[in-house]
């Protein structure tokens, strides 16, 4: 199957790029849409006139295949834009804007649609330059802006066949051909997706809006800990929705990892100071994650560098502590092998079974022990040393017996179950 | 496809055991060959006489579908087995020996060919008793035991189709129909499949060959260090012949464990000694992965299990003299945290990619610090804590940087490869 990308006629009114090229949640509007649409597309049809040339540019090497159609008339309208397309598709394709922006499951629902993508429930869309449709029959009685009574949004997602042409043809010698026409002269069916992301890009506000809601929808579903959930990922998707478009994911796995060796070194100074820049590494350390899935980035080796570098940092805080005071390096050996072993528990199962043991066994979810709720306790305890150094023994024997407890706990839910 | 394999007529020479139901290499002959036909096979038609019911029971709870035919005449021969089974077979099928062992390379082979599977260079058979051939333009020209001129030996592994019923009922009359007149009356294409292991088991020094035969065949590929290769292997693959069908994977798993465990608290009395078990326990603890392996027992639990263990065991050994001597503590901790990282970097490699990093990185087969050679320096130092207690300081030094070494190594291979 085939999809046509409609990105003529487009105006550059952010910041001199064209709109398709518009960075939204670290990633190129045109780009998204074609990651998105890659896995259910053979080939791309990419309808341009102005900016044809930059468009080409920036795609040639992103190892999709592709067609550039390019016309000189932007002023006729999408409807023109797509007639122009007519020769390169055949059959079932998908047509949609080169300036809107879609998240992963709206895309994936709207495959298995038919006709115009509608939402009933436009979340995150300006309503007064929304085209509006009336439905009658499952089918598109009228469309428009400027409707006064509609029943839902158009989402700019289309999954078409070629008769659509020859209503488009009908309309050739007008001189402005809006899409809406010819939606509404096929008579098009409507498919309903409501609630889920998309948006069309058109003012500095919308982008802000956008990466906040590609970074919030993008959320690691399973393995964050009772730290993570209430506090850390309240704080770094904020962060990861203001820098996403700035920093890579794997600038950021640097950033948190040099954030946790800052931490430790703090040590040698202060260690409740310590305690807090530790913390605030953890939640850098989220963002990493959160930028690679919204910019549709994720990377094996971005997960298994940030999870050894997650390691070591997490080592080097303990074993400071220890030298600093080494009539605590005994139990610090405990809650060091601990800590480890709760991510090798999870990552070892991972390696034999090929699946998360957080999605197979979900009470492992609700264990203390992981990593974020241990650098809150350790910060917590950073901050007592302040009454006492004595507090520092005992956070090694609460991360150790946390620690201990949980990868035990992970060891015998395997062992119980019924895998094999 | 099909499978027919012929167990009828087949004595009780081996311990009052019918001897499909023998255990050779931790697995009964007749399950070894179901299981390692099974991915080929839908169904397994057995044909049997005396011993069909101790068969079926013994099959029924197996998981795989079979057919039992049943016939009262042990005495007219394997031929008058496979007429037998005519009712059940259409088209291509596959028919092979009820007594006879195969590796799991021999049968991956020989279901590529076609007619009699033979071997032109036995090398686990007598030759006196077994059945020879004599090949003419690719096909059987003679078949025999005593043939004095032959070229290959038969393996009992055919590949055939449903004509060959027709050949068979001409013989049907015959008192006694040995196979092998049926073969020669086919005049069945031969291919030739030389040096793989298997064999036709008649005494109990077979059993012993066998056992030994799948043991060796069956270690592991790649993942061993130094050690493992040169000496821990050498000791552990005979031990597992030996036990092979006496011990489950998983009780020589728990017996390694129980070792280590034994030798980090021997520590407490005698340090040389600890160490000396120590790498006893590091040699038995290869024997659960090469019985599994070859009693086609292999599970991921197992792996798994085995796997967490193992970091325990290395741990407890390790802090067990950090507390005997607390002045080792704090480069304890590098040790301790070096030595489960080094499993880590690896484990974690296969949950995020999917692949083993060793086969994917040969030369890290070629940087030391894995456990196999950990443990064998450590038994090393733990010697010479006889002249000075100073060396266990060494010890943990050596360990720390080897296993730091290998894990920035691992770290920096994986960083600098081209995977994503």
């Amino acid at each position: 199957m085939k999809a046509v990308i409609l990105a003529a006629g487009l105006g550059t009114r952010l910041g001199g790029v064209p709109k398709p090229l518009l960075r939204v949640g670290g990633c190129e509007i045109i780009l998204r849409t074609i990651k998105l649409l890659s896995p259910h597309v053979s080939e791309f049809v990419i309808v341009a006139s102005r900016y044809a040339d930059q468009l080409d540019n920036f795609l040639r090497d992103k190892g999709f295949k592709y067609k550039l159609v390019k016309h000189n008339h932007p002023e006729k309208g999408n409807g023109y834009s797509l007639l122009v397309a007519r020769d390169y598709v055949k059959g079932k394709f998908i047509l949609t804007m080169g300036d809107h922006v879609y998240s992963e499951k709206f895309v994936e629902r709207a495959m298995r649609g038919e006709g115009v993508i509608a939402d009933r429930n436009p979340k995150y869309v300006d309503l007064d330059e929304a085209t509006k449709i009336k439905v009658a029959d499952g089918r598109v009685e009228d469309i428009g802006k400027n409707l006064k009574e509609f029943d839902c949004i158009d989402t700019g997602f289309f999954v078409l066949d070629d008769t659509i042409f020859d209503c488009a043809e009908k309309l050739r010698d007008k001189e402005e051909i809006p899409l809406s026409e010819i939606v509404k002269l096929a008579r098009l069916p409507v498919t309903y997706i409501d609630g889920e992301f998309w948006m069309d890009v058109d003012t500095k506000e919308d982008v802000e809006r956008a990466n906040k809601a590609l970074v919030f929808t993008a959320v690691k579903g399973s393995g964050d800990g009772f730290i993570s959930r209430n506090l850390n990922r309240k704080i770094s998707t904020r962060i990861s929705a203001a820098v996403v478009n700035k920093v890579s994911p794997s600038q950021m796995t640097l950033i948190s990892f040099l954030a946790g060796v800052f931490a430790a070194l703090i040590n040698l100074f202060s260690i409740p100071l310590a305690g807090l820049v530790y913390q605030s590494s953890s939640i850098l350390d989220g963002c990493d994650g959160e930028i690679a899935r919204a910019s549709l980035n994720v990377s094996k080796k971005g997960g298994y560098v940030d999870s050894i570098l997650d390691r070591f940092v997490d080592f080097l805080f303990l074993a400071i502590i220890a030298l600093l005071y080494p009539n605590t390096a005994i139990i610090a050996i405990f809650a060091v092998f601990g800590s480890v072993m709760v991510s090798y528990t999870s990552e070892k199962y991972k390696a034999e079974f090929g699946e998360s043991i957080f999605g197979k066994f979900r009470v492992l979810n609700y264990i203390p022990g992981k990593r974020d709720e241990r650098i809150f306790l350790i910060m917590v305890f950073c901050l007592l040393s302040v009454i006492s150094t004595e507090w520092l023994y005992w956070m090694f024997a609460v991360i150790a017996v946390l620690s201990f407890f949980r990868v035990i706990a992970t060891l015998f839910t395997v062992i119980l179950s019924k895998e094999n």
